[in-house]
């Protein structure tokens, strides 16, 4: 028998998300949700999906989860109301930017039983997924230090920054899920300095746009991420771990392996452009995962209380940054 | 309307083509035929197809076309009863092992008037594609000199050899296919030099596992090709290309981008293990190019008479080997 | 006519400095002072040198250059004598551990109006000087933000620790004075955090052996800095640095060029061990810059001044480890 | 006591070599011989020595050894003077380009009774050092198939082509010595194919530009080497082994290790331009190599019968390509 999922949320992720649902053996999309009638139609014709009313598809017993991939602030009601119909749920990070409304959606998602998997990308990339192997399997010994490094190709636009609820809640939210990931123990320690270099239009609108953190966990353990919005050179998405026995390097990942030798030296080829392409096999392996989740054989790898915890780290840094104190964390 | 392949052959690479045209939007593998039974149905059942005869299949109006994956020695036959039947046609490389067969087939074919599709892989892999855009965007100026290097993690069994064709058929036919496809010209010599250094057991059967060669165009350009049927470090597949301007450098593609430092120094991850998986998406992109040839919008990339020019040159290079003397080509 | 030197201290930096000092053209080693008269002898007998007192060799108005090579405790009371005298000096870093020390050193060199050289050996490295190269042509825009990776191979010896100022004033002064060199601003605000990781015993006399560092300008750029005291894969001297129009990265220098591919991946030859071998080139241009120093065709490339810039970072790292605050510097 | 050297020839090669003698502890240049005042002077009184001329040299007893640094046409001459004053000799390869006048020089060294050491840069390189070393300690198990690759950045002037004796006496037969030096047998078959590709000029004075050979020793290894007079990108000098356990690859070595990230992707510092840059060190070598053979605590690691088995190989790979057939040597 079947899987059943609802997309909510037909704009570019959903679509992705859609699209890797369908093309799952046992899985079917059945309903498209989104208030935007033609993007929903555009997106159920391609996925063999039926555009439903987010009240009709949360009805539908043969529906076993939703996706939400609809815009940041529907995200925690949208989970209240799925916990409520009993659905599994995929939602895309973060559950929401204020930590009161998250830990109330995760609350009524424990409080409902269902299982809640939180989709952030990086832990279900081939290549983040072999460096975690990695470190479990002692190719650094103890990790020590570890230095993450992420950079957008270019910022969103400014109208985007106001919303975004900041760097830290936005972009760098997800190098301190890795961070926890690879650290192997909770930062009880944050300090942040940050600064606006790309674009003056991210001041005005409150925000920063490079920023550097670093954490450190109750045995000792050192974490760096350095972010900007801007990296002429491509979308940077790298990671290294240190440890007591080695160096793990995670590097970028190219649009191939052709290199070519001119009178200015040996180039290789473009780093891939941005998270689409760079992450285009996590979103498939997310999308297996969740089948999965929903088929009761696997429990979310990636939970609420991960996004409750990505995001305390995120309030932390933004706090730092603001009294230039090193916050601590309980 | 969707498109109808019968695939003949429920073997290991039977099953990849199968489940890639399976999975193609506007493709419907309609049968599958094999007479393993048991292997048809498993298959079949798969990708949603049914168990035929090649009679069943080829007299139905409803295939548009045939992907031959079955055993070397059928092709021609198949080929030859497929464009009787009218069908556009796929066929796993080599057409034969012998010219006389292999250019009455290719000639049966332009009698029918229907397409055919030779599925050399390395055409259609994203790295090679990549080098091959490279050279005709200029990116070398004049092509003059290449270095293809072509090695298997492991000889196949012994008892294959003596129905392989031989090295220079069975092996390095991709090369020399992708010699012509580099090069830009025909070679017009060919000269070659053999060993038996990997397992004597090949040699008692006849053949050679370690080999190179030598081709020269009429322009003068040259290339080398190295073979052995046995690399320690797994799957070799590299070529580059010095021209006026400048080099390509094709290299290997790595299991991950994860390096590890320890006490020895750096190291990367593993090579990609075999063809299976170095050229996983070069089959994804056959099936779409046949898709596109069955629908009328392509013409095969790869044609049967691509199949005589590689096997001529293959037969050179054995004749080369026995002569000790360079052959020379009209 | 030549230049002549007295080398001061004939241990392993002394003897590096006395080699290359000797080894260049125009350049004479005159006296060797050392009060280990067996290590004076046998340096002094290596480079056709003469074994002196201090008093001989400073009042001997052949002498051009005194090069300070002795321990670090010593390196102001001579400088400020060598001054006094009327040399060009040449100090191994640092000046001294305490900040009224070094200034006063300074501070006598400027009222005797010698030239003070002071031997920070990266800036005179070929691969830091290729960076610093391609940021003053533009290769990376506007400087935004870098990231320094220095660790060693081992820690020393516990009883040094004491002796050696802590990490911050030993080992990551380096790191400091090439976060000043690279971003082309002076850092206004500092901020730390740092474990013993590597041995409990470095803790136990009073220091740390990991430890991370954050800089920032009055600009905005940010830096950030990584130490440890081991290295289990040798010693680690990475640079990049990130502007609006690039990224400049600096890799580790290897032993050799040369790659073994085997069943676990490519893998490159071991990093140079440490310093003394990672920067040898360094060492040979240091000798022949302070050659151009004593001639009076150069000044100083690194001067007391900056020293004492490089101390007063170290120090305030110390004080944001103890304080929990990010130091803001006038 | 000082070992005392002869340099004949002031030239190019003849002052790297001076000056690296006279660099050397234990060895002193005391005598310059060349037609040319002018050069001979300037390069004497670089390195301390005085002018003379050959008799005088020859005949002083001082003299232990001669370094052959002229033009090639003279070298058997010089050598065989050299030996019948009984000096130590150092040369320049070739001895000669004419296979009688080779053997005559070689036979007149054994007669004397003095080492002659023939002075191939690239065995004392670090690089292919490292590489031999590996081979040696086991890295690739038994060698199988060797691939050397050699480009020059641009083709000397056409009015040297002439004398040169053509590529495979001038250019390959660096190489052709590194075959013989890597694969630990004697090659027994060689096969030659080449083109004029780079400039028609060099066609037109009876040379090739670009030329491959293959070759083959009596248990089958197999080598291909690949020349061309002109690379756009730098003098590309690369080599690898690949044997039963493991592949072992050679690159360049380039200018710096820093890497540029731009739109364009990652780009690694410049080759090293030509061989008086590229192998400096190996320059270095050679002569303290010398000096060891000058002072009796080393026989030349490179003979004059090396001199005459590579020339051997350039003479049968010119008759390969002149009569299309494999060349069997005894």
């Amino acid at each position: 028998m079947s899987l059943s999922v609802c997309v909510i949320g037909a704009g570019r992720i959903g679509r992705i998300h859609a699209s890797n649902f369908a093309a799952l053996a046992g899985v079917t999309v059945k309903y498209i949700v989104d208030p935007v009638a033609e993007a929903a139609e555009a997106l159920a014709s391609g996925v063999g999906a039926t555009v439903a009313s987010l009240e009709t598809a949360l009805a539908d017993p043969d529906v076993t989860g939703v996706a939400i991939c609809s815009a940041t602030s529907t995200h925690a009601d949208l989970i209240m109301r799925a916990a409520a119909a009993g659905k599994a749920i995929f939602c895309e990070k973060p559950v929401a930017l204020d930590m009161d409304v998250t830990k109330q959606a995760v609350q009524a998602v424990a409080d409902a039983g269902v299982p809640l998997f939180l989709a952030f990308n990086r832990r279900f990339d081939p290549q983040f997924a072999a460096l975690k192997r990695g470190i479990d399997e002692g190719a650094v010994g103890t990790v020590e230090m570890v230095q993450i490094t992420s950079r957008d190709p270019a910022p969103p636009p400014v109208s985007y920054i106001g919303l975004s609820g900041g760097l830290f809640k936005d972009m760098m939210i997800h190098d301190l899920d890795m961070a926890r990931w690879v650290l192997g123990e909770e930062p009880t320690e944050v300090s942040a300095s940050a600064s606006c270099l790309v674009d003056p239009a991210i001041g005005e609108a409150g925000d920063v746009d490079s920023a550097v953190v670093t954490l450190k966990t109750a045995s000792g353990r050192l974490c760096q991420i350095s972010n900007s919005r801007r990296a002429s050179y491509g979308y940077d998405q790298r990671l290294e771990v240190h440890g007591s026995d080695g160096l793990l390097q995670l590097g970028n990942v190219l649009e191939n392996t052709v290199r070519h030798f001119g009178a200015g030296g040996g180039q290789d080829g473009k780093l891939l452009h941005f998270f689409l392409e760079r992450y285009a096999a996590a979103y498939k392996a997310e999308a297996e995962h969740f089948r999965d989740v929903m088929a009761g054989t696997a429990t979310p790898a990636v939970s609420g209380q991960d996004g409750v915890m990505a995001l305390r780290l995120a309030e932390a840094a933004a706090e730092s940054l603001a009294t230039g104190r090193t916050v601590k964390l309980g």
